[in-house]
């Protein structure tokens, strides 16, 4: 892939303008559909960003594959070539019931591999990206390596469905450690996790486009990203995701694996 | 107790100042000891703030009394006349661990009952003000009256020793809710829940400094501030607490005294 110089300048540019106009549309009343569930929502920003980001790709990137949250794009079988990867509001239920701790997320891949990563705190107005092998920055200012942490030594998100639901071990991994935060955001757990604030993030079931921006943050920041059972993720379907500290990993994965 | 003006004024200067200190205090090593146990952290800025606080209340108002964290004032066996009730950092561990989501929370109580109260969001900016009778304020913005939103449509905030613990009925209150979230931080899910953030902050054991300013915050925006069994909350020991709209807490008090 060539000129991330110029592919960084532009995503950034579209990224800060969607922010803008969800910041704008806290004026209005906010109209909300379910979709699977009652707590699986979206809103007409999601639906008015993504088509935004993906006319944006359209007019700069012509013929570049894009697999979208909100299309659900079912011709995507396999990430050959150049893909987008992109979730126009990741924490919807927080966009809609906080106004707070939600994020765009924005992924270019090729051939299954990330290469530039974007997630955007939208209400913090802190946009971290990420360049293959470039590492991760926060509105431009480097951030450091995560430190490798253990579990005992710090906090942990754990994704509200799998604390609230009957699995023990998640529950002792939540005592293990100093104390479970939970955000609502995978991205933005993700960021947590990478810059250090917590040492793990745990969830059942993450979408490629939950997934994609965050992996490669996390990867250059030094922290593991895998399944519960220590495989990797599959971009073309749900996920049981770990994000860790190399010594958090290992230790949440012996924790889930046994069952114990 | 009058010159409430007065007062206001000057406990707000203090814990601006107070807050401005704790974000300097980030350019140096956070020094950190334990006390009863491993997640329960005191440093050198909890006992800076508190002994300022402590300071400046005995210079302007000489011989009222000060119930505070980390001096866990033995000789206070009951609130007769003014009562000053601190907090110098709630959320000692995010303090720690993040550098971000911890509160200073000041209340001044009269025989028991709050007339002034104050969360200050240090990270945020935010500083959050109930004078009884008259109302919240955040940054001298008044706020609103939270709406009375059911516990099925709104977020809740459970405390991390509850949820990760072997308590049926609150994963069952997790679930019945749109979902968890976790700040960790007494105060500042208490102003969450007073703002319409999220609908109900449930949390095992709070000591008297984890209560006093949240309550006068909670009530003047009408949620209902009581005991897991609907009992008011007694201000000299611990409590488990339930901070709600009216309907979600009938909800919560009816599945936490059932057990079910």
């Amino acid at each position: 892939m060539n000129q991330v110089e110029k592919r960084n300048q532009l995503i950034t540019e579209w990224i800060l303008e969607a922010g803008e106009k969800i910041k704008d549309s806290f004026k209005e009343t906010i109209q909300v559909e379910q979709k699977t569930n009652r707590n699986d929502l979206v809103t007409e920003m999601d639906k008015k960003t993504e088509k935004q980001l993906t006319e944006n790709i359209q007019q700069y990137f012509p013929g570049e594959r894009i697999f979208a949250e909100e299309s659900n794009n079912k011709d995507i079988q396999d990430l050959s070539g150049i893909v987008w990867i992109i979730d126009p509001i990741d924490g919807t239920l927080n966009f809609v019931k906080q106004q707070n701790d939600f994020a765009i997320m924005v992924a270019v891949y090729e051939d299954g591999i990330g290469q530039m990563s974007y997630i955007y705190d939208v209400m913090k107005g802190e946009l971290y990206t990420a360049i293959k092998d470039k590492g991760v920055s926060c509105n431009g200012q480097p951030i450091e390596k995560a430190q490798d942490i253990a579990l005992e030594n710090g906090l942990v998100a754990i994704s509200s469905p799998l604390l609230s639901g009957d699995n023990d071990a998640v529950r002792k991994i939540g005592r293990k450690s100093n104390g479970v935060r939970m955000v609502g955001s995978a991205g933005l757990e993700t960021v947590y996790a990478s810059t250090g604030r917590i040492v793990a993030y745990i969830a059942a079931s993450l979408a490629p486009w939950d997934i994609a921006a965050g992996k490669l943050i996390a990867e250059e920041l030094g922290l593991v990203y895998t399944q519960h059972n220590g495989r990797k993720v599959d971009l073309l379907q749900k996920n049981p995701v770990i994000v860790a500290t190399p010594t958090a990993h290992e230790t949440i994965v012996e924790m889930l694996t046994q069952k114990v």
